[in-house]
């Protein structure tokens, strides 16, 4: 039997920055009918370019079969109208700014422009959908879908229900996570920054700290969290990296040995909470003396990287 | 010219546990002519079977030479007497439980059995060497070398001078990692946990607090971790990843738009700096029904994973 073939969706995205683009860029890649919207004229001015240059890449990385991105982009739209872009979506998806005022105005005004069968899902990083959806007739459609950047190349989307997502919504969007080569993963509850946003936000706290009291400079401290425990956590969780840290004896004998010094280390952690504006410049002067402007060019070959461990990835667990 | 050929050490490994046996594993798959020594008759028994067994599947995984590591392998010596792993050594690896009276009484007979000029570091995870070695009469020539685990495959080690240690120390133990295949890192000052280990208790911690509190289950939290933020840091450290945030605008305009949403997953974070004892039972609980027992091979399937990413970021960097 030959497995059915993949469904084609209509797709609107709301929003065309970063996230936004990478959005569309990853469902025309897969054929869907995607159409790309945002109020902002200069957001909208280039899209099409980028959604372009992304798909190309994509297909150049061998994460997108040419054909099917070649239809995928012959369908792109990018315009200024949310109706005409969401009013035949099956999903809408919202990629705006992290603001919330302005997520619950745009969700109040999507419900009326989809149809009312359609599923609206949001990228927000870290507010819950409870809120964002707290002035919709109909909350059970709502859900969280939040990507990583790049969203076409990073496999992860946390998927968070709000208090009044219908577990029917969770799974429709999980089945079409999943038909965009997506890996999903469903919180049990909503909490500020979601899942990843917390363990970015940990690691980012230490990194900063680190740099800012002079213990390590911006490269090696990046060369260390990608050479060193990103690589272990990488192949294997966390929690699965310290359960085979004491060889066969587990977390149990893991714990023994290591939970004391995890002790020490938690209560000597940075613990701020916000930065000053001195500090935040002192950063950004930091890591543009180390890295450059030529952003476009790194940015290329991280996705080079990012590419090549993917098919890694696969290629090992097919053993 | 061809280059000059690999210099082959005398190396002692002190203490036979899990990262010391990785240490030998990793010396040996390198022609180094390796002593790995235990004053514990257990941890010698079975340690030269699985150097052995270590050093076969970095071969398998590409990552050793078959020739060069069976050299090696012929060159091992396992044994319970620590002058004769030492007295001809070019560098003693300590590698022993994370314990600091321990640590100081070993440098303090390492001194006195190792050859004046060999050096001796230690692979302690966050106890700083001006500390360990400071009942040494010579702390110039004694560093902190921490691997992450498995040391034969993870390239990262964090290289940290305590205040006596020499820049001559610094840079033969360096040229020395670099010798191995290894990525060393050096830390301007010495610091608890050095930064793998507060890097790694940052999202330990928030990963234990997630599972304890039901945001998320053991499974997901790590499938999250490793396909998200993880890949992500994988292919670039977490300042690029950020300076790469927000397009060519780099670092500044990612803060403006994303720093007050870290600043509010700031202060949400866990604080907690201890494990109740129930809360250690009910974690190991928790993984062990999500992961069982069978840690061999769960292992394995791990290190090809490790050993593939490695192979797809070197060939990756090529271009």
């Amino acid at each position: 039997m030959t497995p059915p073939p993949p469904r084609i969706l209509n797709v609107a995205v709301v929003g065309a920055g970063a996230i936004g683009r990478g959005w569309a860029s990853l469902c025309a890649a897969h054929g869907w009918r995607t159409a790309l919207f945002d109020t902002d004229a200069r957001a909208i001015d280039d899209a099409l370019g980028e959604v372009r240059r992304r798909v190309g890449a994509l297909v150049k990385l061998r994460r997108a079969d040419a054909t099917v991105a070649e239809r995928g982009l012959s369908h792109v739209r990018v315009g200024r109208s949310q109706l005409q872009a969401c009013h035949d979506a099956d999903w809408v998806i919202e990629a705006v700014t992290e603001d919330l005022p302005l997520k619950q105005r745009l969700f109040e005004n999507l419900e009326r422009v989809a149809a009312p069968d359609a599923i609206l899902s949001s990228c927000s990083s870290g507010l819950p959908m409870t809120d964002i959806g707290a002035h919709c007739r109909d909350q059970t459609r709502l859900v969280v879908a939040h990507p990583l950047n790049p969203p076409e190349l990073i496999p992860l989307v946390e998927v968070v229900p709000g208090k009044f997502t219908s577990a029917a919504t969770v799974e429709v969007v999980r089945g079409w996570l999943r038909d965009l080569g997506r890996i999903p993963v469903i919180l049990k509850r909503e909490v500020p920054g979601n899942v990843v946003g917390r363990i970015a936000a940990a690691v980012y706290r230490e990194c900063i700290d680190l740099v800012l009291t002079g213990v390590i400079d911006v490269d090696d401290i990046d060369r260390a969290v990608s050479l060193g425990p990103s690589l272990g956590w990488a192949a294997a969780g966390p929690h699965l990296t310290y359960h085979l840290g004491a060889g066969e004896a587990g977390l149990g004998a893991f714990l023994q040995h290591l939970l004391q010094s995890f002790e020490v280390w938690w209560g000597s952690l940075a613990s701020w909470t916000q930065l000053e504006p001195e500090q935040v410049r002192a950063l950004t002067a930091l890591v543009e003396r180390t890295y450059g402007n030529q952003l476009d060019r790194i940015s290329a070959s991280r996705d080079r990287r990012l590419a090549s461990i993917l098919q890694a990835l696969e290629s090992a667990r097919k053993h």
